[in-house]
């Protein structure tokens, strides 16, 4: 396999200012050969789970070997540390403040450090407002340029894991709740995919309720609802996701993040 | 001529959530040398007309040999055809559902398979709702790596295209009416630069009228109008455009696409 | 050092319309081999200010030989004119109004050209309304393939910059004001902390006040203050900056652009 330079940035530093830009430009400064992906710049500021759930639906389709930095960092300078980790034969730099929860739910943790080897750290006069430019640039383009992420220093003994909701069953259903409203104000919720099918192999008789309203059963896309019309099906993250055809379910059902989500026979 | 690697996306999946990023990690996947090109990722969710006008608009401008991947799809996974075709030393892989409208209007068809052969398709237990990372991406990948688009299956008897409203002539001048409003709230009319000009081989002593107001002649810049001052331009798309000097057109005439505008001897 | 085919964009184009991919679109035409990373496309439309304090804070980290161009452009087509430049090893492309101003007050100037070569510019016919696509875009194109900035032209007499705005002294401290607004809500003055730092060598005992309310001692990251709590730092790009922990200080204070920031000892 030739050697990959590439890296993602998920960040959520926004389009409009120079963040973004300074931070391209070092991860450059450092690895001229790089190949910088944008997922996102458009994390809603300091928002963790955000950041954490596109993170996870996004980096495991990259080829194995590629580098992601997750920069939404709201205790970057203080006393949170860096850890750099490979999941699932990707490798990751983050902040330790639990962007990585749900990557590590799904992805098999093959190495992890603890960014501590001043070798690698800027000196004390650097920034400790703009990590990503100063800190996580810097390494990426190190780690692109063959640097072992075992050498930035131990493993930690634990890292930070997001304490989120679990789906939970009830009566004859699984209840779960919203956790990701996306810009065609599809409601993700937490309920899994391989939960729904397991506890009931037809999932045709399966019916869904949201913010108290029923939806109707699962259907196979979008558009075999009617225009308009509100729809639940198994999504592309294997996740059930509440949504309309060609409308915002979001407005429709006047739901958001940690609204209930309902499955279970009609 | 080297070989190119080059794939553009324009997509309405927005900037904020996993799809992009995880449409880029697929291609990515199947073809690491790819050099993936953002046109757009904000085009209005399921607006398959202003996809169209930004796909015609910019496509064009790429090198020959490009591959240009078009996904805003509503019709995603039920019975709407994927397509692949060449236009003008362009390739592009599209719903049809009328993205291709006018770049088929403005460039020569080459090449166009309707993609049926399934040993380019995923098994049936692929996503039916995220076709861009499950079909779109992996394709891109292998047209990038050399595939010919005419193995991906028969050529479609027709596809569809979007049927717009034509400019008209009307006494002395000719109407049309807004289709596009731009980020700078410029008005973009469907009148082409070179109807005017056939018409009326003096473009000087003619008048724009939008909306029912006299916006005045056709200037040959925005700076050459008052700051703030309602102009018309013919444009750098090669049509009829009504716009203000450092200010919002459609604000000022609280106008937007299918208003109408009228140019003709003043 | 091998050849670097590094260019940035910094327009006010937005992400919405076509105008961004086919200034991309006719870079890669003229240079195929272009590296395009994108600085922002979301300066506000028309603000040359915003545009030359991205540029300012981005430009600087990327390697030595980077392209960088620069199109806030409300007088495209008419007299102003185009500037090639390097400052700081560091070339740039961009319209003679002002956007340079940052990068000129913090960068060497190196070689500087007025683009009036006809031998690089398009025939009269072309478009007067997108230089970025039809002028600015083939120059870049050329310049990565080696085309020297003083083939260009002449160098102009003097170049445009901003009249904007310094730092005073008043009684024991430094009055200047806000200059930049970011997505976080952080308001970033014009004080740098160069001065500060000159002025006070014991940067503990000062405090800031902003918009006529005092916001505390200099910290050194957001996370020293409490969520929520307004509180100043010497930022990322040394200057004196007001922001709130994990909030929008632009909100708790009512603050915005030309707002006052003051700095002395408590």
């Amino acid at each position: 396999m030739p050697r990959l330079f590439l890296v993602t940035l998920l960040t959520d530093f926004g389009a409009r200012d120079p963040y973004a830009g300074a931070v391209k430009g070092a991860i450059l400064r450092h690895c001229p050969q790089a190949q910088i992906v944008d997922i996102s710049h458009d994390v809603p500021a300091h928002d963790i789970l955000s950041g954490a759930f596109v993170l996870a639906h996004a980096a495991g389709h990259f080829p194995p070997g590629t580098l992601h930095l997750a920069v939404v960092d709201p205790g970057v300078g203080a006393d949170r540390r860096i850890l750099a980790a490979q999941f699932g034969g990707q490798t990751f730099l983050f902040p330790d403040n639990g962007i990585i929860t749900l990557v590590a739910e799904a992805m098999p943790l093959e190495a992890i450090a603890t960014v501590t080897n001043t070798a690698y750290l800027p000196p004390a006069s650097a920034s400790r407002t703009f990590h990503g430019r100063d800190i996580f640039a810097p390494l990426a383009g190190q780690i692109l340029n063959g640097l072992d992420i075992r050498s930035l220093g131990p493993p930690p003994g634990t890292f930070k894991m997001l304490n989120l909701p679990s789906p939970r069953g009830s009566g004859q259903g699984v209840v779960g709740q919203v956790i990701y409203v996306d810009r065609f104000g599809n409601l993700v919720s937490n309920i899994p995919a391989s939960l729904v099918r397991q506890t009931w192999p037809d999932t045709d008789r399966l019916h869904v309720r949201c913010a108290g309203r029923d939806v109707g059963p699962l259907r196979g896309t979008y558009d075999l609802a009617a225009e308009g019309e509100l729809l639940a099906v198994l999504n592309s993250m294997d996740l059930v996701e509440v949504a309309a055809n060609r409308a915002r379910a979001c407005d429709l059902l006047q739901a958001g993040p940690t609204s209930e989500v309902r499955i279970g026979p009609a």
